[in-house]
């Protein structure tokens, strides 16, 4: 009998850092756990080499006529330091209440564990159900998933050539709130580097004579934003495609207040794009964010000089259709025409991914009849039914750019169920996955899958 | 017999440093070398105590209506790390060629050892001059003088109750041409911290809704100046006093070319505020520059964060009349009105010293018989008699705030002998001092020493 609990508690227990060598065998250790489960539910298993971390395939096969479901996860988790400020052994699953702790637990092995539970016992109870499915668990997702899309390329006409994806590493606004993540903002970083004199200069003996390198790039960077809080990059929002009106009514159906937030992030005032509610522009306004800015002297007390060189980090959310290339190469044209003589600018390599967006069919109000809109119908009651409330349908914030790639290369969509909350504590000490919202989640697992077949 | 050159290499061999513990035995051979240097010219030696690193007096008491001149000069040092880029021990003096290369030969040992020298040169020639001197060597230049405010307090009716200072701890344009020091920038300084969001956000969860605090950094500190290069805080320019014509004629007559200037510097271009050339603005306009800024992720790499947390330091370059605490008041009233909401202000302590201008008596046109006079005159003479060019009249950019302190507490003025160059490498591995100039300046010492007197 197949025990989720005890199954994740094993899978949680093996520390597979991806960033970190140190963490090999932890790695090794999730590998051999999940080729073992997926073994043991009759599933075909296979190990694809990358250039690092392999990743994990497992098929249940059936006729080509049956539909295909791919569920994506991730077994690498983020490094769990700080550890003094953990309340348990991060690799030590700890179970406290309704919730159990331990690295990995909401982001990703609690969430992907409720779809394996629920085919596990889906093909207990139905083992004839005409339905292929492909577990696709990537070893690479906390560093940026470099070997992903080398996969997606070798593997689109065979074991992908499928009907949607099914996965669940977004979040909800409460576990008993549950979300659909309609979209998800893509993301451009660049880093920027200013050159003045060619040494840290007396700022005595030469100040007022050279454009201090510091002074240039608060003026570059200050430029940036207009008065209306709008990115001030000229063509930065041509390719933009506005939200619908029912996007912001789900999002206006979010049980918390602004006076909540606030309290949350701990400022007195909000800062949006005009046209933009705070819960509104963190999920559908593009944004330019410095990230990190560094020059000169940095210690104790003051040191008199212009300093040589400053450089800044700047990223930036997208929003369909908005390019990540064309967006940087925008961004550093604006720059170099902005850039004062007597300075120097150069930039870093520019890397991102695209902003992802996924209608529900029923949405758009055509009913259509692809697998992908059965998935979405059965989602939609199941999470009703065994939730007791009809999920919203969110865009998010954040950005997961394998999805836009998965979409790019293999044109499937994605059914995404959000099975953690603000509390889970992603990337932080104690997170944590709730084990009621688990047992409801892999109900509605359960009859999404069902729906795909009916 | 006063062997110059000899007197010098054994004070430099004393690592002074008065910023590190570590060189407490450097800092008291310094002491003790001075002490028996002075007595042995037969000068009285007071060691007085400070609350850190002692103050030498050393007097040639004399009749009450004599003349009364105090050279100020510091026994103590920058320290020499990095040590690696030196290409002799800092702390054993090396002469190559006609340069003594060691930590302090410019900065200060050598061109005070040049006054040493004449006084010593002076009383064995002439026994009976009618002169009273008194040499004044503070611990504590290179940290800033913290004791040296109090001394002068307790001492300005009794060992400072003279007619001028004479020292020499700034530059000339070349070793053979010398300036004469009439006026040293003042400085203000003052941190700036910016509070956003009580921590770290997530930029792709959060971004959009609050104001970056490095946002409002650099959005800040791009007003401070105005696109003509002026410091854009209202009332910044109220009390600056213009530059007489003559001082900009002074400037002018630097042997050094735009093209040879901005090549030292390494940059492309200039940015002076509208109406100075480079020279003139680094030496007579006030300045507002950013010495360091630190704010979110600095490391290798992406950290998609909204930082929590944003500063910068800041120094501005005062000018007469300019009030340091006036200013830093300005500036802080100025970001305060501002500063967004959403994000909190607050400030460091400002710290600084103002400025300093002496004019020479004959350059005003009226002819004054005060000993400042005669020693203006006498030094003018002496310097193109010893060098054979004139001297320049040369405000200085730098700031030595215990200058205006000086004349502030005492009354005093200062006759300032520029005796180091650019290639001095002050605080700067392989500083040195020229031995030329040493010879020379001691000739122009003693008659300068002679003609207050006349």
């Amino acid at each position: 009998m197949f025990d989720p609990l005890e199954t994740l508690k094993k899978y949680i227990s093996f520390p597979s850092v991806s960033t970190d060598p140190a963490y090999g065998e932890g790695m090794q250790g999730a590998r051999d756990f999940l080729t073992q489960l997926f073994e043991s539910m009759g599933l075909e298993v296979e190990v694809v080499k990358t250039p690092l971390h392999p990743i994990i395939l497992a098929k249940r096969v059936g006729k080509p006529e049956w539909p295909h479901v791919v569920v994506y996860g991730h077994y690498d988790v983020q490094p769990a330091d700080p550890f003094e400020l953990w309340d348990s052994d991060p690799f030590e699953p700890t179970v406290l209440g309704h919730h159990l702790y331990a690295r990995g637990s909401a982001d990703n092995k609690g969430p992907f564990m409720v779809h394996v539970s629920a085919v596990a016992q889906l093909l207990n109870e139905n083992p004839d159900i005409p339905l292929r499915i492909t577990f696709m668990v990537e070893g690479e997702e906390e560093m940026g998933s470099p070997s992903f899309a080398g996969f997606l390329d070798a593997y689109k006409d065979t074991a992908l050539k499928a009907d949607m994806i099914l996965l669940s590493d977004t979040s909800s606004p409460s576990s008993d709130q549950i979300a659909i993540t309609t979209g998800l903002r893509g993301l451009v970083g660049l880093e920027v580097f200013l050159k003045g004199p060619k040494m840290d200069l007396h700022s005595g003996v030469h100040g007022g004579a050279v454009y201090n390198p510091v002074q240039a790039l608060v003026e570059l960077c200050a430029s940036l934003h207009d008065e209306a809080g709008r990115v001030n990059i000229p063509g930065f929002y041509d390719a933009v495609v506005d939200p619908e009106d029912w996007e912001r009514e789900e999002v206006n159906k979010v049980p918390t207040t602004e006076a909540e937030y606030k309290a949350f992030l701990g400022v007195k005032d909000f800062y949006t794009m005009k046209g933009f509610s705070p819960f509104e522009a963190v999920r559908f306004a593009p944004t330019l964010d410095f990230n990190g800015i560094s020059g000169g002297y940095q210690g104790e007390g003051s040191k008199t000089i212009i300093p040589a060189q400053a450089s800044i980090k700047i990223t930036m959310r997208l929003v369909p259709d908005q390019d990540p290339q064309t967006i940087a190469e925008l961004l550093k044209k604006t720059l170099q025409e902005r850039c004062p003589k007597g300075v120097e600018i150069s930039f870093g390599k520019p890397e991102g991914g695209a902003a992802y967006r996924v209608l529900p069919p029923f949405k758009s109000g055509k009913e259509e009849n692809s697998v992908l809109a059965k998935a979405f119908k059965g989602a939609d009651r199941a999470i009703e039914d065994v939730f007791g409330k009809k999920p919203l349908y969110l865009a998010e914030g954040g950005s997961i750019p394998i999805i836009a790639k998965i979409k790019d290369v293999t044109g499937l969509d994605c059914l995404m169920l959000g099975l953690s909350t603000v509390e889970s504590n992603w990337h932080a000490p104690n997170e944590n996955f709730d084990l009621e919202m688990m047992d409801k989640a892999i109900q509605v697992s359960k009859q999404t899958l069902k729906a795909c077949c009916s």
